[in-house]
């Protein structure tokens, strides 16, 4: 958006400013309460507030929320609900938790540790990575934290090791490293609720809107068939399309027990760390039988890192990720929740109800997720993209008879791998493409194409997996 | 306390998590439910943690309210409301603001403003840094801020221009400065709702155990009298006990006249800021009659900064000590609330109440005064003393007869000067006892004598002004 409007943010103010003002004044539509109307311009100008951002987004998520209450849209008493929500401290607490596993060292070991049993070539290279983000990524829910802090560096280093440098030395194993690590992260993003920032918003939405529970459990179970498969097929076909010239890398192996070795022992407070992480999945996989509340779970694990002095309280404020994430995330759900309850989503879910008079549920649904999917060019945050679009599209599915929980969970899943297409739709990419092994054709392209093979994974094996389970 | 028990923080572990396990498993004082005897429990182990610090505050807050969901002394829906309170947020959101004071370099002008005018002899210099501290008091909840961050620099910065250093040179005016300008900021913190962290703490304490509304403007107004008496009083006695060789100091004013000359006119930003404070002054003061709550008001101020980037978000996501507040301060209003709500609160005034048969009410309420005020030199943060003591000493006046009002206005104004007495009790009180410029047992015995003037100054001329306005 930079490009478009130069370094100005005047025309972006005026733009946000503008829509909340456009349909504010414009008149109430028959069937709406005026609060609902009125509710409903703040959130859109919140959403391109967040998208053109004329300042940072939890400044537009503050002014949202003063403008509900100096409007009386809503309540002031209201308005402050926006942070005892249990969502918005489950990412709060995730980011912490992440910060614990990056510091104690926990998270490059298991890399580490992948590495060495398994990278003898250049493809298991990077299923031994994909493994490793596998296993950390539930309790890692900023997707630029663990592919961009915890695993990029390790990425470099290996491309490194191999004399593989950007410019003409990149495709001996550079620019093989970096697509197919980016890409396999937006998969295991997709395959834990706590794995990506926007799953726990979209799980919240899921249920306020179409009334679906969506537990911890129950999105990594009709997860994990497809996301496997992506897990392995999607390297594979870079392997083949966008092959290495290096394919044995016994170096790598070596390398890693190096690290290890250098490493010595693990510490007091990564056995801490290990112990925690186990008892979070734990509880997690298990909340929906012992009813433990999932965020209390996350306070439990911080808790007791806390008094184990694992974490200090220093650590705990200075998360400063962790306080933008409660204010913006927190005023977001705020707004949904209130358009849901004075009326706006079901008024908005008749209409599309009668568009969708005719479409057959399973195009409906495919279409929700191709819809979602590719507007995301437009989009440099997928939080935002979850933000702005997922409450809307996954009515979608539903004005047309498709199940409430497979209508919410493929544009869940979709805001997760949404992120493949371009070189700025998401925090790590950025940093993966700004390494300089990939030139933005390619990127470009190699995104593209795994879109579409996210399509026919996750809708296809996906779908006959839902089958299999029983919910369609 | 660390003097006490070493280094190690074993000891204060086990006291804290004993006093938990011992007051849990005490049979159940009659008239009491087992949930408000077991809320008391893990509210005693949190007061005894913040005075004894086995692990930081934060952390200590963070256990009790998780230990209070884990064994269903609360809901866990109820524990996250402790993040959705009016007085926590206006904490969090003045803490903000006072950052905007520093940076933009208001704060500093407005004192030298103060010296260039009055600053002609020693005592007038005090006198015109008290009332730069008046004015930006209302703004700064953070008496560490203001007298130590903003105001501190200034006044050290003026004793070497005195040639006095700590030894030596330290009684020609730096020890004076550093004395009297430390216990003027208690009385600043005093005067108003917003120029101490605790002091909104208390009024919400005061609503919920005696349900007393104490507005900003209610607090300034019974306040403003004893308080300008204090501000003069207290450098004029310091002057005459413990004065300082120079007596007349013209070059302060030229002083003044020179960095204000360096520091150029205003900024965009710094009046910006000014405007922004002028409008909280006028909407605070005025919020009993607009109905405005005083939070919303205070993230008006702060929406304002942000939309004008006087303020980034970055500036507001890393001022970490408000969201340390966020959590502490939460958790302790939580708690003291449902200490309330389960009917603790009520059971124990009862028994105060019997205690207190044939004690005249204004015997009780200077006796509140006093113990408050006193027990002080055993804590080390003026906040973890309002958490501990403020609702229990509250009562002690109702009990005997006096008004509501008054029984909580007392100890809620002791909670403020009770940092006179040592040279850890606050936040400000190591930085300028630190200085140099002052002995120990100087510090100590001025403390003292500050105390005794306090006592007659806020009890004596604050019952006859209170007497005036017709609250007793």
């Amino acid at each position: 958006m930079k490009k478009l409007f130069g370094e100005s943010k005047i025309p972006a103010a005026i733009l946000t400013v503008g829509i909340v003002l456009i349909l504010w004044f414009y008149p109430v539509p028959e069937g709406l309460k005026p609060q609902a109307w009125h509710l409903f311009a703040i959130f859109m100008g919140t959403v391109v507030g967040f998208i053109l951002q004329p300042i940072e987004a939890g400044s537009v998520a503050l002014i949202a929320i003063v403008t509900c209450s100096l409007t009386y849209t809503l309540k002031f008493s209201e308005v402050l609900t926006a942070f005892s929500g249990g969502t918005v401290w489950l990412i709060v607490s995730a980011f912490i938790l992440a910060r614990a596993f990056i510091i104690t060292g926990l998270g490059r070991r298991i890399a580490y540790m992948a590495m060495r049993s398994f990278g003898d070539s250049s493809l298991k290279l990077v299923y031994s990575l994909a493994l490793s983000d596998l296993i950390i990524g539930p309790a890692i829910p900023s997707n630029s934290a663990r592919a961009g802090g915890l695993v990029f560096p390790i990425v470099q280093s290996l491309a490194e090791a191999f004399d593989s440098k950007p410019g003409e030395s990149a495709r001996k194993i550079g620019a093989f490293l970096v697509t197919s690590v980016f890409h396999i992260d937006l998969v295991v993003s997709a395959m834990f609720m706590t794995a990506m920032v926007g799953n726990p918003i979209a799980a919240a939405m899921a249920k306020k809107v179409l009334d679906v529970d969506i537990t911890w459990m129950g999105w990594f179970i009709a997860a994990v068939v497809p996301g496997t498969v992506a897990l392995l097929g999607i390297p594979y076909a870079i392997y083949k399309f966008y092959p290495p010239e290096i394919k044995n890398t016994p170096e790598a192996k070596a390398m890693a027990a190096n690290v290890l070795k250098e490493m010595g022992p693990m510490s007091k407070n990564e056995k801490i760390m290990f112990f925690v992480f186990i008892m979070l999945l734990i509880l997690w996989a298990t909340a929906s039988m012992t009813k433990l509340d999932g965020t209390l779970i996350a306070f439990l694990g911080l808790c007791i890192l806390l008094a184990t002095k694992v974490l200090t309280w220093k650590d705990v404020i200075k998360e400063t990720r962790a306080w933008d994430t409660l204010i913006w995330v927190g005023s977001v759900i705020l707004m949904s929740d209130y358009l849901n309850k004075t009326g706006f989503i079901g008024w908005f879910a008749k209409i599309l109800e009668n568009q969708m008079v005719g479409v057959g549920m399973l195009t409906a649904v495919v279409l929700s997720f191709v819809i979602y999917l590719y507007s995301h060019y437009f989009f440099a945050s997928m939080s935002a993209h979850v933000t702005a679009m997922y409450a809307a599209l996954i009515t979608l599915g539903v004005a047309s008879g498709a199940p409430p929980f497979i209508s919410a969970f493929v544009v869940a899943l979709a805001s997760n791998i949404c992120g493949c297409l371009t070189h700025f739709g998401t925090g790590p990419a950025p940093v993966y493409f700004g390494s300089g092994y990939v030139t933005q054709a390619d990127w470009w392209k190699i995104g593209f194409g795994v879109s579409i093979m996210h399509i026919i994974i996750w809708v296809g094996v996906g779908g006959v997996w839902w089958k299999v389970l029983g919910y369609w």
